[in-house]
């Protein structure tokens, strides 16, 4: 995950939830990516190490334990460059050219100058992230399907050239529920369209009441179809099965308004969030403890590396 | 120099002779750039810590003296991996595709795989070299003067977005006499046309006898030019002012033949070389010792490389 922002609910239904299940089925290894962000966010750099520290403490809060999973930082171990310069030899242009996600950003983002090498490679150093720990999966998005199978390709061109080394990782797609913005779009910081999990429980009440609901439902007394309000993708997470079932029904015949419907929401949201806001507030005044937590984790991740950069340079007869 | 081979007369001639010369005025870094030969011969790695020592030995013989200088092998400094890495998210693509070698190389070599990533960024991992020891200058050949525009340019980049921690590194371009190899194209091993130090005084004598000369003088008694001949290019290191003024005039009067000023000529060569090729011969004895020079140069460019990383991770916000 990189440290481009404070964390917000997405990552949490998108991300965090499922990587608290995974690791007590996986031995984990999650990293805060922060030579990724510079593929895009080179320009400005001087939030990093804040967001490097508020990230960790989003993690520990949303569950993610640190003696089950190696939690660490990309630039502490930097076995991560080594690696990815020796997979910049063996990767063709043309395999990075057309991956999905890179024509679609240079393309359609404006804002930021990702005309750069570094961009092209960003899937080298993925690959790189992930074959250093010699994953089998990897818990992504539809949209990272395509990094995987060319961490795969990248993997495989390094064994044929060099010996076996590297297993070849899955992807480990989990349905996670969709959780649109406050304004229907995909949330993010940058839309201005988040709930942040620094957020108090009265500005979510605030930030809900706000929400964007059915366009066609004008008037109170205009029926709603809840299939197309971003707060039923909520009420869906948040709310019981009969809460459910009451607003399905009552949005539709316009028994109640969007008011009450929003209230009933955030009241469950707001239950489900407190003690992971909890649990923040209570990490977020124990710095020093943090510090030590990263500590370990980039001393674990530096040891796993270590071992694997061993076995690719004897593959390379370059030790 | 990139360890894929073993060295030649035209290294010596071209580079070593004048590295000797600058490090009685340079605080001077040498490295055997194995990664780099990666960006070429990554299909077969298996020869590169042969040539690694051979080329140390190589360079021991030719006078280059640790005390001295810093001799290294750049992968043993892995923050070579990192600056690299750093420099990619800040390097334009254009910058690269612009380099005049690349182009060239694309175009021209076709018995090995130029299209990887890695290729491309050649100049950026070229850049990371120089940078790490903060040189003031760089001795290069004439080919190799963009190569250096370019680490200014991506040094300035650095600096502006940071702030200041790199010097701008000046070419260093030292006139060196042409030494063509023994049928007149450039030297160079895979051409079979080459002088290695390796090479005994009797084989160094047998392959002068093989040498092209002037293409016009085709007979004995038929005049030649000596600018037109390769064997003359060696006089004028390797001879005395007298013979290359008698061999001038004797020439282009067919008052020798060419199998005379050969012998003339190798004299001399076999003459200047035996001193490097008797060091070669004493080094390539004491495997031992050399190990542990490349092990000290190791330690010492490392130390110098953690220096600057420091300085860099702290302009950047991520120590």
């Amino acid at each position: 995950m990189r440290p481009t922002g404070k964390l917000h609910l997405g990552h949490v239904v998108g991300a965090l939830k499922n990587w608290v299940e995974l690791q007590e089925r996986y031995r984990s290894f999650h990293f805060i990516a922060d030579w990724h962000a510079l593929t895009s966010d080179f320009a400005d750099t001087s939030e990093i190490d804040q967001f490097r520290t508020e990230m960790m403490i989003d993690w520990l809060a949303a569950g993610l334990d640190p003696q089950k999973s190696v939690l660490f930082v990309q630039s502490a171990v930097p076995e991560h460059a080594e690696l990815h310069l020796l997979f910049s030899m063996i990767t063709p242009l043309g395999w990075l050219e057309r991956v999905p996600t890179y024509k679609e950003q240079r393309d359609n983002v404006i804002d930021k100058d990702l005309g750069n090498y570094g961009f092209l490679g960003y899937p080298v150093l993925q690959a790189a992230d992930i074959l250093m720990y010699r994953a089998d999966a990897v818990p992504v998005g539809e949209d990272q399907v395509p990094h995987v199978e060319l961490t795969r390709e990248i993997g495989r061109r390094f064994n044929s050239l060099y010996g076996q080394v590297f297993p070849e990782p899955q992807a480990l797609l989990t349905p996670v529920p969709r959780l649109p913005g406050l304004d229907g779009r995909k949330m993010s910081k940058s839309y201005g369209n988040d709930i942040s999990l620094s957020d108090s429980p009265e500005t979510i009440h605030a930030k809900v009441r706000t929400m964007m609901t059915d366009p066609a439902r004008k008037r109170r007394h205009d029926p709603g179809n809840p299939e197309l309000c971003p707060v039923f993708s909520y009420h869906k997470i948040y709310s019981s099965r009969e809460t459910q079932a009451t607003v399905d029904r009552e949005c539709r015949t316009a028994g109640i308004g969007c008011v009450e419907c929003k209230k009933w929401m955030s009241d469950g949201l707001v239950r489900e969030l407190s003690p992971l806001l909890e649990r923040r507030r209570d990490y977020a005044g124990r710095r020093q403890e943090i510090g030590e937590i990263i500590e370990d984790g980039n001393r674990r991740a530096a040891q796993e590396a270590g071992e694997t950069m061993q076995a690719v340079r004897q593959a390379m007869k370059m030790t």
